[in-house]
């Protein structure tokens, strides 16, 4: 069976780059560094869904997206987070957060409506997570 | 270094058990079926601040809460969750979320008052988890 990623999340997010198990997506809010590791494996709603290869591997691209994340961005705290209550697809979020930012210390899902990042700052964003993933050995 | 629960968190849950790594608490609020893992290990924030042993561990109890939850009670949709905004020691949220919760489809966090169980209620609870991870090799 081949993977699909649900609509929402597609028009939600820009692709950013695939890894050994995920596809790694840009959250389209520039109020946030919001990112979803969303597994290439069909009809998969929960991480205990996965087989346990495919769970050591999910884990190991959140450590390894982490990493990065703090290495690029120095956040104050880290959210990474399996919901999907609406899209019930298993993804992955990982969000820098900050002491300032608009949601703070609220979880980021459905507070504020989500502001669209420009072309140009989106795709130097994707350059630099390229980079710092690469950095961590991830790409 | 002596690990030391916050005392927030200590505050707004009830112990269940120890695991390998991590106390298991319930929190406080008989609206959802909600419990925390926090990792015994002084000072650490993220779970990329664990070990790699330690992050291995967290995740197979994470793995193996999840699924003595969905043989338990059988929800629409786990939550699994690692935030830290408020209370920033590591604890990493698994939540039991229905269509008909008082929630759903938002996250549980802030959104509702806190309605605490009785003392049969969440001594009933708890015996339930302990048999539910029993049957999953846990305890």
């Amino acid at each position: 069976m081949k993977f699909k990623l649900d609509s929402r999340l597609e028009n939600d997010s820009f692709y950013v780059c695939d890894l050994a198990l995920s596809q790694l997506r840009l959250i389209n809010d520039e109020q946030f560094i919001w990112l979803v590791l969303v597994p290439r494996v069909k009809g998969v709603q929960e991480i205990i869904d996965l087989s346990q290869e495919q769970q050591v591997q999910l884990w190991q691209e959140s450590a390894c997206l982490s990493r990065a994340l703090r290495e690029g961005f120095g956040p104050d705290k880290l959210n990474v987070a399996a919901l999907g209550n609406i899209v019930a697809q298993l993804h992955m979020h990982h969000i820098c957060r900050f002491k300032n930012d608009v949601a703070w210390p609220a979880p980021v899902w459905g507070r504020q409506a989500m502001i669209a990042y420009s072309e140009v700052a989106k795709e130097k964003l994707i350059e630099q997570f390229k980079y710092l993933l690469s950095e961590q050995g991830a790409l």
